[in-house]
């Protein structure tokens, strides 16, 4: 089934009024969600309700707290989530992080002690239809094996990037996992393989079926070795420019995905840099560059970063959001 | 053979000199040439002595260039390099953008029209050995296909991630393709095949025959896809933050290797944040997180980034740096 945009928009705005929040505050996350589902970020969107409640109703997510400030210095602040509702926080550090690169060009925003912030896309897109360039991400739990380790001591700390242009932003949102476990899912059901490997099975072979995957837990990071150490910059990074934990202390609150992750907002504006027309100029030949290759055996035709979100977007818009109908009706009941 | 640290950057330095680079610049270039190839990162040190002259000879690189400002804001810094030494501009770069981030806590150059930097991880452990973290790419011309796509459009875009510790940093250096084309030639030259896919042959069948890709150049970005949007993400960051240009132009000046090339220095300061003990804290939690994996089927240990780097620098400078006696002839009769 497909339900209307406004339609999901009001019953997740309900929900989250329902389990505490503020109407204010209810509507910003219900906008949210429902953008990355009608972006088709399906994972992140309304199939997450049902678990941000589970959560509010464990102490995990305080759905009424707000950030406070702990330090500042020059175009760097640093928050405490205060483990308030991680949507929200993220939006605040990345209006936070907006001001401070107003004022100095480029800013940074680090969030400790925050809980998950959904789509990371949707903050990089946020900032990117005002004008400006983001870089984000944040760690998680551990969920993925270091290289040449079985056991998961790694997180697959998303990182975003997102660059503006006259129409819509230009922008990556990336997990470091090569495929997240609800893809492993949803492959298996389907009684399918993946496109490519995507782990190692319990005896340490490389395997494309997703069930001997989520057996050993052994998921591969992108790029093997490299998405390995990727991951583990990005740990200690933000645990360090946050002030707060990495995936090993993570594990420890033991708060549902991501319950106490650190966040980092960099934000940048272009516009002190070169004018809009260039970067329009600069983008627009790079995907020129881009869709004038030959086409892959089997490709239709070639994406630049972002322009699935915008099919997806103008599709479900039209025709509705497609929804499971056991989930819609979990949602209902809530 | 193996040639030590003193012996190789005066030779070294020696080249430079004749080839009109003054003393004191020679110096500084020799030393980090010496350095990557001490450090294990053969490619990019000793290896490249050759080609940078025949650069200089072709008039790909002006010896003599200095860089200069173009733009300032805030904590940002904008300079044209003026197809100076790749190492000179990054290295002045590195250093422009620690004052910045001593003045606002975070500091971001951009470089344009610069040329080749050789060994990214080089302005990254600089910074990190002063006590910075350091975020920073530089863009390419085209050697790699778009995900979909035949033909190279793409850059490998080096992405270089430093943090500080008390000891040496932990840091990442990665090209964003899977293997550089030196693997690829290094492997088919030992008979042997690549540990995992390295891309795909000229029928678009995944290959670990180092030869088939060379020959099809449809060489595979670190995790497919996310790989190919990661690239494009840096290459049009990099022009972008620069104003300078991507790979599309790049191809056009025909310099060779990134003569042309647009970079991006962004380095913190941790010390704002937190505490170096927080820091040291960090790092060494995650560290211990990481080796106390159970190992996986044919490994003897897990690395940390940056690890390797510290274990080839010990032994080259105890026992010599291994030298491939064609290569060193070479620099000899240069």
């Amino acid at each position: 089934m497909r339900v209307k945009f406004e339609e999901m928009k009001n019953e997740i705005k309900r929900v989250f009024m329902k389990y505490g929040m503020e109407e204010a505050k209810a509507d910003i996350c219900a906008q949210i969600h429902t953008e990355s589902s009608c972006d088709g970020i399906y994972s992140h969107g309304l199939n997450r309700v049902a678990r941000f409640v589970d959560y509010v109703n464990k102490g995990w997510v305080d759905v009424n707290a707000e950030p406070s400030l702990e330090k500042a210095f020059g175009a760097i602040e640093v928050y405490n989530g205060n483990m308030g509702p991680g949507v929200l926080n993220a939006m605040f550090a990345t209006n936070k992080a907006i001001e401070l690169a107003d004022k100095y060009g480029i800013g940074m925003v680090g969030f400790k002690n925050t809980t998950h912030w959904m789509r990371g896309g949707t903050y990089g897109l946020y900032a990117a239809r005002k004008g400006y360039v983001a870089l984000m991400w944040t760690n998680t739990e551990s969920v993925m094996p270091p290289w040449g380790g079985k056991e998961v001591k790694l997180g697959n700390n998303p990182f975003i990037m997102a660059v503006p242009t006259k129409g819509e932003p230009v922008a990556v949102d990336m997990a470091i996992s090569q495929y997240s476990y609800g893809k492993l899912q949803v492959t298996r059901l389907a009684g399918k393989k993946l496109p490519y490997p995507g782990g190692f099975d319990k005896d340490g072979n490389l395997t494309d079926v997703p069930g001997l995957i989520e057996e050993s837990m052994r998921i591969l990071p992108m790029g093997y070795w490299k998405g390995a150490s990727f991951s583990f910059m990005l740990d200690v990074l933000g645990a360090i420019l946050s002030d707060g934990i990495g995936a090993v202390d993570i594990d420890k609150v033991g708060k549902g995905s991501c319950g106490g992750a650190s966040q980092i907002f960099i934000i940048i504006d272009p516009k002190k840099i070169c004018s809009e027309d260039k970067i329009e100029d600069t983008i627009n030949k790079a995907i020129g560059h881009l869709k004038s290759s030959e086409l892959a055996e089997g490709f239709n035709e070639i994406y630049y970063p972002g322009e699935d979100f915008i099919r997806f977007r103008k599709d479900n818009l039209e025709n509705g959001i497609p929804v499971d109908e056991g989930i819609w009706k979990e949602i209902k009941e809530l």
